[in-house]
């Protein structure tokens, strides 16, 4: 098993996903050319990917969890951010 | 139109998209189940959402984008956040 034992306190993590510079992002273009009919002017380079949250205990598995299965590294790139302390705690 | 004229300025926004405390979130759920099987243990609490990124002249337009396009205030919470000023400048 990868996983290592955790501190015993859980730590809440958001990992940000996007498509690469130069990959094509469907869902962006659609939402920059839906703007102007609703009255919105000025908006540029809009890119859309995945928001994840989540709370582990042991935060260092988080990148490896990316490559593995919350991104796909050939087309996305991710970012993790260290939230800080959950309000639970582990077993 | 909506949009009114802007600084000349392009600000960076980023908007958290997450579904609503006590939605259902199946991508979640399914990302939560996923993990033990590939030897990560310890992980709760998954929620999955969407990040958009944007480049806009005008960011008090972001509120009423996300009411109007971005998010759906039914299921879901939005955040906005301020990234400062893009590299290039509006027409």
């Amino acid at each position: 098993m990868a996983g290592t034992l955790g501190s015993g306190v859980l730590m809440r993590v958001r990992v940000l996903v996007r498509p690469k510079a130069g990959i094509l992002d469907p869902q962006g273009v659609a939402v920059e050319q839906a703007l102007p009919a609703l009255g919105f002017s000025g908006v540029t380079d809009v890119r859309i990917g995945r928001l994840i949250e989540l709370e582990v205990d042991d935060a260092s598995q988080v990148e490896e969890m990316c490559r593995k299965l919350l991104a796909n590294p050939l087309v996305e790139d991710y970012e993790v951010q260290l939230l800080g302390e959950a309000s639970g705690t582990a077993a």
